[in-house]
């Protein structure tokens, strides 16, 4: 199908500098955890993008030298002649599909944690980073030398990345880099011309664009990527005060080829990856709606996890920007474009705002995505997105329960040629999301289960079976598929069991009036009284969504955690301040670090976790090892909402191994497991689990993952640098 | 020097199963942050280790499979035949000095976050993990297939250790892993064969141990480490309980070939890594004393923070040990073991427990020592613990400044033949450390500075010149001294400045009675009133000593922080927990996620840091952009004592470099800085800082460090496995 006229502003080539991007998709720097240490995975995860019709695609954040080290985070680098061979498949991959590759130029400054260089950083001021304020974490203040090596840093990696392929060379001054250190009033303490006035805090700024103008620019586009409002209020930069003055001042030096605008700092960096529950598709747009009017024809992008063409059209059209930022998006969906292109923007899988994505990259792990488990599995396990291998024996497959891992099953069985069976007990499909998607603020979340049901509807192989009601092992036995996934997911605990203690919980007992689960709720139970406590030892969203809904209820609420911090994940997501602000704003007190001794009549007794005595004492049978304190905190409690812990729903698949021996007469050659059945997790495994069973259906032992191409340095390789190399001299000579 | 007699004991051989030990020091499993990613750090750290006399020496945790993937946390893993590739390096090097090189086999069940491989872990009930409550980890329950599955899992792994040249294959029982989560109550909720009674639960640890034997204990070393005492009381495993009774029944089964018995689980594994704060070398032995007389001449191991030789040789003439094993004693100094038995002992460079080391593994970054600037630098730069390249040009250099960064740039400049001069404005070294050691629990770390005093005493071409007073510039001009580095520390902010707002606190002034600084304090100026405040923006260490000292003064403290924990880095170093049980003891109050907007008239005002709306509202010139809040806790208060930011002393540095046009006049060809005059640092990256210029003082620009070897994938080498590998079977054929 051809695409709807409509849209074809979206595919308009783009001018940036000497380069031309072939549309107005653009995926913006992202982290994924790759950088410049996993060759292979960064080339596929962005090539498989600019295959997916993305104009330009660009790198994480990249290092451009060692004293601005982000390990233990993954950043790219740019640092020597090993990091330009480690890029450049990726910007070969790009260019094989026609897209231009970006990289984002990146100096740290006060921010960089620098575990593995242990070098010093530098910038405008000596003073500690509010983004780690427990690690020690200070730069150098540069004096008139510092500027111009840091300067010069710029420069040599540039050349690098032109060396490496890429067509755009950014300069970040998102994320509170070395750029905004200089610029904002907050980190520039300097009383010398890189201080004081707009202009003087500007300098370094543009010296840094227009030196990398005069290096590169004949050749490579001169990018920036701008942070127009840090959302600190006069404290720091205000997108209509310094923040849209410095774009000006900027313009004037026409040493810019691009404008790419966004909010937010580094502290808050949630505010620029906004989730779902807080930020809906755009928000960024009353911040960053007049840097096109000052930057005249020189191209604007905004980003604002835009997955609808009609949203991205209207930004255009109005002036706003002229080409269409994306970071998660372009995850969530790397052929985006080519399904517009395609006329079959219905078949788009878009990002659901949970920032799974970032989750990982914030736990120094590898990005994955809940609604694209093929994310970062493109060069590693050789999995593309869009196409799938066709089954050697397209045999019957019966998928027990249309939950997130059973529907991604289902569909990848689909795909594969199965002939498919998915059969849900209940009348829709999505297993615990139909709840999850009821919780304040998650609305979106159900992208997760529209998008399967209409992939699912479109297969002629795939049957699905709404309200069927739980099947049996009989059932199953007599059902005559060849093979069968179980898939029945699991449920709230309902007697308070948890991590804390691992035990039950005295009084906590969900079939009492004053005790409910998350289900319970959803299904209408009420919460009885006034005072209600969310007993969270989950630290996910189901805590915190719990405390809001009941809030919202008119309640008075407490969210006690085992935790340190309310919704503690949420720091890993970047909603944790946001979730501490709306937790204010609706009154919900929080009580940190406790646990539940009992709940009886009314009373709510809980320790700290810490009560006993820091120092041990020798050991007695039946005594703890410390001086033992029996402190409570005593709260007068009318009903607990127990987040505690998840409770597989696993009685079928064990019952069906049990009766092994029938299966032959029955004609079932295997049955297998999948999703929180097996073990409960986050959405996002669950989908991968049930796709990567059907990836591998045909494999040996489908239940168990084949091997991966791990990226690491094998003894008796080469390293590049090697000992002894010298390092590119960057001081001005003295 | 021959060694102390009284010491030989140490140096006896032992055997250990087929294997024999060289002597009784015994590196035990510890973190690195290295693995099987990277082959050469790891085979010259640990080669290191053994050279300097460890008899045995292991490597970190070893996952055997990738249902136990610990990434983002970096284990060594023998999952397949790259990875035995990567380790025998190890062994080689361990080989070659004449050590016995052990494998700690791990398979973390619950615990492992598996953020690479995405794969499910098996464990004796489904459960979530208490080590990472808030990352929906759970693992799957074991039914007797999965049981002989993961038993397979331990020996396919232990194959593939002997064959990288391990001669000692552990079981770890520690950290809560698999064996441990069948053997405790709290994780094992099993009614079949291997739930319930001790024996049941035993058993699961005792087949792996007997299928070990049968596969590979004719010529490996099958061993153990265990820990005998979860300290939780009776709901975990108690010494002089089942942790004793497990002892017997695995001992009658003749499976085991040493044990190393360790304490606490892995929630708090810091009570098995005991920080010197919290406790004193050989905590363990009221837990670990009686294991000795239940195995009868099978080898025990036990841990402790040992250092002193006197200390060990009275662990094992008790009767309570016959190997002594440490982690942190062989990464402070690697060649322990040979300075007693070169008979100078004195000169062995102490641990001093500040758990620096854990602290990076924690971050998923690598590890580093405060005392050992060397440790994981063996094979990147190339830096030997005991041995210095000579200089090429033996100039004189001037060292302004006694405290870490200073002393050990003096030391290296010192061992490498330069004439140096150190001299110290104080009457004594140790710069800010004479202050730190004298806070609460503190003493242990004046092994920083004892230890450089004794080297530096003994070195002819260094002068250590003490109580000079301050060094002007001209002072440093006039010296004479062909070189000069800058070590003049940093101080504590006196006005409030911190990460924070990065603004100064109204009415937080140290020059007023009632602000204090923690040099002030240890100067003696008196804490006025009853009610204290720590401020506390710093998250190491010096917030909670302040606390706790104003307690023992028997002030009322409140601690408050902008972070989320008290001390929030020793989640990092593993202390967290006891400083909580600490504050709590002393009474000390914690106010979370606030901070100051002014100290006025006795009042403390403070906010807390997410009282503003979560939601952002359009852009004003002066406003926030979110519906402001300004709710304040005001609390009466008679001191606050500002533990809010470092300042570098960095003029001395400055005013010289404006003065470099007299340089050459004064015979003066270089100036450089070191620690944190540059940049407020953690001690371990001041003394760092000072080792690497004096290791690197005669490069091109020492001011700035020469690359090292960076382990990582080159694109276009092999990877091992392959796409396409087959995985081997660990199922039992059904």
């Amino acid at each position: 199908m051809a695409r709807d006229p409509k849209y074809d502003i979206l595919f308009d080539k783009v001018k940036i500098g000497p380069k031309v991007s072939p549309n107005r998709f653009f995926q913006t720097s992202h982290c994924a955890g790759v950088g410049s240490e996993r060759p292979g995975t960064q080339a596929m995860f962005r090539g498989t993008k600019a295959e997916g019709g993305w104009g330009v695609v660009f790198t994480e954040f990249c290092s451009i030298h060692p004293e601005s080290d982000e390990f233990p985070y993954t950043s790219a680098r740019l640092w020597d002649e090993g990091d330009v061979r480690n890029l450049r498949p990726m910007c070969d991959e790009i260019h094989k599909h026609g897209g231009l590759s970006g990289v984002q130029l990146w100096y740290g400054g006060i921010h960089s944690p620098r575990l593995e260089s242990r070098e010093v950083s530098r910038s405008a001021s000596c003073l500690p980073s509010n983004l780690l304020p427990a690690r020690t974490l200070y730069a150098a203040e540069c004096d008139e030398d510092d500027i111009k090596a840091v300067i010069n840093m710029y420069v040599l990696a540039a050349k690098r990345a032109q060396d490496a392929g890429f067509d755009l060379l950014e300069v970040t001054a998102g994320d509170s880099t070395f750029p905004v250190q200089f610029l904002e009033r907050r980190y520039n303490k300097r009383t010398d011309r890189y201080g004081g006035s707009l202009e003087n805090r500007a300098r370094v700024y543009i010296e840094i664009m227009t030196a990398l103008k005069k290096a590169c620019g004949d050749t490579s586009a001169i990018t920036t990527r701008y942070e127009i409002d840090t959302l600190q209020g006069p404290h720091g930069l205000e997108a209509k005060d310094e923040g849209i003055r410095f774009v000006e001042l900027m313009h004037k030096e026409g040493v810019c080829d691009l404008w790419a605008v966004k909010i937010g700092d580094y502290e808050e960096w949630g505010e620029d990856a906004g989730t779902s529950r807080f930020r809906k598709s755009g928000w960024m747009l009353p911040f960053v709606k007049e840097a096109k009017s000052v930057v005249g024809s020189t191209p604007v992008v905004v980003n604002g996890r835009y997955t609808s063409p009609d949203d991205m059209v209207a930004v255009i059209r109005a002036g706003i920007a002229d080409i269409i930022g994306a970071a998660r998006p372009s995850i969530a969906d790397p052929f985006l474009p080519k399904k517009i292109e395609d006329g079959r923007p219905e078949d788009i899988r878009e990002c659901i705002g949970c920032n799974q994505c970032v989750s990982k990259f914030n736990q120094s792990g590898l990005l994955n995505c809940t609604q694209n488990a093929t994310a970062m599995e493109e060069y590693r396990r050789g999995w593309h997105p869009e196409r799938f291998s066709r089954a050697k024996d397209p045999c019957s497959v019966l998928v027990v329960g249309g939950g997130p891992a059973g529907m991604e099953c289902a569909r990848v069985l689909g795909e594969r040629g199965y002939d498919v069976h998915l059969r849900e007990a209940e009348a829709e499909l999505g297993g615990h999301l139909r709840n999850v998607i009821r919780y304040p603020r998650m609305n979106e979340w159900g992208r997760v289960t529209t998008y399967r049901q209409l992939q699912l509807s479109k297969m002629k192989n795939v049957e699905v079976h709404l309200g069927v009601g739980k099947m049996t092992a009989d059932d199953i036995l007599a059902y005559g598929a060849d093979k069968v996934v179980i898939a029945t997911g699991s449920h709230w605990a309902t007697d308070g069991l948890g991590a804390e203690g691992h035990g039950t919980l005295p009084g906590c007992d969900a079939s009492l009036p004053n005790c409910l689960t998350p289900e319970q709720i959803l299904a209408g139970k009420p919460i009885p009284g006034e005072r209600v406590v969310v007993l969270d030892g989950d630290g996910h969203f189901t805590g915190v969504s719990m405390a809001e809904l009941a809030a919202d209820l008119g309640k008075k609420v407490t969210l006690v955690t085992n935790m340190s911090d309310p919704a503690e994940y949420s720091q890993f997501t970047m909603e944790v301040q946001n979730n501490k602000r709306m937790l204010h704003e609706k009154g919900v007190d929080i009580l940190r670090n406790h646990w539940v001794e009992s709940y009886q009549d009314g009373k709510l007794t809980l320790f700290y976790l810490y009560r006993h005595g820091s120092a041990l004492i020798d050991p007695e049978v039946g005594r703890m090892p410390r001086h033992e304190s029996t402190a409570v905190t005593v709260l007068d409690v009318d009903a607990v909402i127990l987040v505690t812990s998840r409770v597989p729903n696993h009685e079928l698949f064990a019952v069906l191994k049990q009766r092994r021996g029938e299966w032959e007469a029955n004609g079932l050659q295997g049955v297998y497991k999948v999703g929180d059945c097996n073990a409960p997790r986050q959405i996002s495994d669950a989908v991968f689990d049930g796709h990567r069973l059907g990836r591998e259906f045909d494999s040996p032992h489908p239940q168990y993952p084949l091997p991966w191409i791990r990226e690491r340095q094998l003894w008796g390789a080469e390293t590049v640098p090697a000992l002894g190399d010298s390092r590119p001299a960057v001081e001005p000579a003295t």
